[in-house]
């Protein structure tokens, strides 16, 4: 059933019930009850969705800058971010009246151009960057003094960083992934609409095919390198190493009191890595191999088996020679080489057009949720920065750090003054 | 049946019959035959795939400018071009040996990232700018005196054009379009791969929400405005529509002889029109239904009826004004204020992130196929940007015309030195 039909539905309530109605029909309408369009999921639960969510194949990606230093500002525009979000998680426009059906002297409150499409699995993820509690001077901004994670610290400059402004950072992040790109970037839009006056996109990012696997329902993607990508991922049917990986834990809290608040949640690792893929594409099918650690058709790693293999570091093979190289991204990337660090890898293959000296600006971008980024994403990637083969094919040009709050409690609404919103907990508790 | 799985057939046969016949996979086999991968259309026919073929959902689309003067690597490039757009087309690799099968010491012969996914309707379509018949000094290039259209000159300056260098123009387009968006980029940056030396990207462009329908069997699309686009388009099932305002004839060389090898093709014409959303959507909908003249919901015409009801400019409303502005965009673009002039439409919703200024880059990639420009696009681009109530909110940011050949000759085979190729009525007719 797409939005066209429900807005029917609804619109034949209005009339009926009178204008009075008009404002109800969010309200007071439990977030968790079963969703009336098909491909979508409730915006309550433990965490936000989006992210142990199975991938979808496109997403929109925004940050916002706040232009507001007033606290009910920010609270207000958190319900009203939360309550279109639940709405368009739904299939349903971002407001109630819809796109088309008046009052016709006021702009719609929706911008019409998934009218006719579903809810296309859309999630809609929102995190709050170091700047949200800070501003450049130190000071705490909209009264959260104490308030920020310890761990939610700018990332490290890491070697050959090739970073630009533009792409970097941002008060408040949004991840929206649907199956239909024409979804997501709706979602991004309307947000933006809602947000005239107190926030406005610092830098967006489109991407096109996921390249990670979170459930294993899924079969594995490629990215641009052409290789098989997000293998060894953490998927949803691992609860328990979600928990000790992904979520943010209460007792996380008693070594950062600052992030009592963010239980439940996780942080958010944003970084847009341009491939020099002219450069790949004329290297050898061995170096490609060698450098990945597996091979290009099925993905096994170099010491054999199939795809889900676990590799073998030790095996040799002519001159004792490690089969899988231990530069190679998979034995860097390896928990073994890491203490154990996993994460929940979430990205995806973006093409941006050309750079003007006649190569593609397509790489992917990268996105992991870690309990922990301070050991779990920090070193990781300054072993790879410094180590890893694949470097020399990767340009990292954007980056940003987020702190993504956990989920609405169930049961609960959204809408109005007194409707639950994502980040209440830092807010009000 | 994905490429993985038709590579391994390739594979067994190429060693059970020995190394010789490495390159013999695509040489020598019909181009029209049955395409082995389900979702293909074949190289093959009257006129190249992509125009009249129903619109798929995405799109990569690149020009190219040639680094040679010299006309043999010209003709070399566009059968190693047609080559592997047949394969590709197929669903197979671009190269006989794929990404994965070896030689282990040589780049592969393709770069691998769709080697899971199947053709997705893959359509490749080429097009030769003014700038591949002339140089900047007017001499001809690769001895094509007297063979470039008349009526392929440079787009003039359109009222309040906001052309940016670096998206306009280009020796070669190619329009890359499939269900997956991965399927378009592998295209492109394959064909890319293949003309390293000889040819490189001046600019590229993707598009993620097609805006026309092209067959009366696709539902209305909905463009960035919200509004449905596209209703009133040229359509497959439009046989006489197609020769009278798409298809080249043979009798249009009598007054253009240069257009003698053109019959069968077209001309394609490409402009980047960004939207200022952000104002837009502050619009309220009664201007947004009076400068489109259509309905926001049904997409129905402001005179009455459905989105299929003809427009009728003559009904008057209220103090005798028409109902339909005479300056709307239905009023200005119908073929009755264009002295019948009609064109297919084959356009797509883009984003390309955000302008620094806290506005999203998106609008509408413009792409039509026409049988004459300065008859069909020219005159009609003139009075929408001086008159269109719509062009308030849009901005021309690319620009591009080409002359799109005729398809390949029906049995006709592609690949080695004496295959077909896109283009060989210009270069051997």
């Amino acid at each position: 059933m797409s939005r066209r039909g429900l807005l029917g539905i609804a619109g034949a309530g209005l009339v009926a019930l009178g204008a009075s109605a008009a404002t109800g029909y969010a309200v007071g309408r439990p977030a968790a009850e079963p969703a009336p369009a098909s491909r979508s999921y409730p915006i309550t639960g433990a965490h936000q969705t989006g992210i142990s969510t199975p991938a979808q194949d496109r997403l929109h990606f925004a940050t916002f800058d706040l232009l507001t230093e007033d606290r009910d500002d920010v609270v207000e525009l958190l319900r009203t971010w939360t309550a279109a979000a639940d709405r368009m998680m739904r299939g349903l426009p971002a407001g109630e009246l819809g796109p088309s059906s008046g009052p016709y002297d006021a702009p719609p409150d929706d911008t019409g151009e998934t009218e006719d499409l579903d809810a296309s699995h859309l999630t809609i993820t929102f995190g709050f960057g170091p700047s949200f509690f800070e501003g450049a001077d130190g000071a705490a901004r909209f009264g959260l003094d104490g308030r920020k994670p310890a761990l939610l610290a700018d990332l490290p400059h890491f070697p050959a960083d090739a970073l630009e402004d533009a792409r970097c950072g941002g008060d408040i992040a949004v991840q929206a992934c649907a199956d239909d790109p024409q979804v997501a970037v709706h979602a991004i839009r309307n947000l933006a609409r809602l947000a005239f006056g107190t926030a406005s996109v610092r830098w967006s990012q489109l991407g096109y095919g996921r390249t990670s696997t979170t459930s294993t329902s899924q079969s594995t993607p490629r990215n641009l390198f052409g290789f098989k990508d997000g293998t060894a991922n953490i998927k949803a049917e691992e609860p328990a190493a979600l928990e000790d990986h992904v979520w943010v834990q209460p007792e996380d809290s008693a070594s950062d009191p600052g992030a009592a608040w963010l239980a439940g949640g996780s942080y958010l690792v944003a970084r847009r890595i341009r491939m020099t893929i002219e450069t790949w594409d004329r290297s050898s099918l061995r170096e490609q191999e060698t450098i990945t650690g597996r091979t290009k058709g099925s993905g096994a790693p170099l010491s054999g088996g199939d795809e889900h293999t676990e590799p073998d570091f030790t095996v040799t093979g002519r001159g004792d020679v490690p089969l899988i190289d231990p530069a190679s991204h998979v034995a860097l990337a390896h928990p073994s080489a890491n203490g154990g660090a996993r994460m929940l890898r979430r990205g995806y293959n973006y093409t941006d057009g050309s750079d003007g000296l006649g190569r593609l600006d397509a790489g992917l971008f990268f996105l992991c949720y870690v309990r922990d980024p301070a050991t779990q994403y920090i070193p990781l990637q300054n072993t790879l920065a410094r180590d890893d083969l694949l470097s020399e094919y990767l340009r990292h040009t954007g980056s940003g750090l987020w702190a993504v709050p956990p989920g609405l409690p169930a049961g609960s609404t959204t809408g109005g003054t007194d409707g639950a919103y994502v980040g209440q907990t830092l807010f009000e508790a």
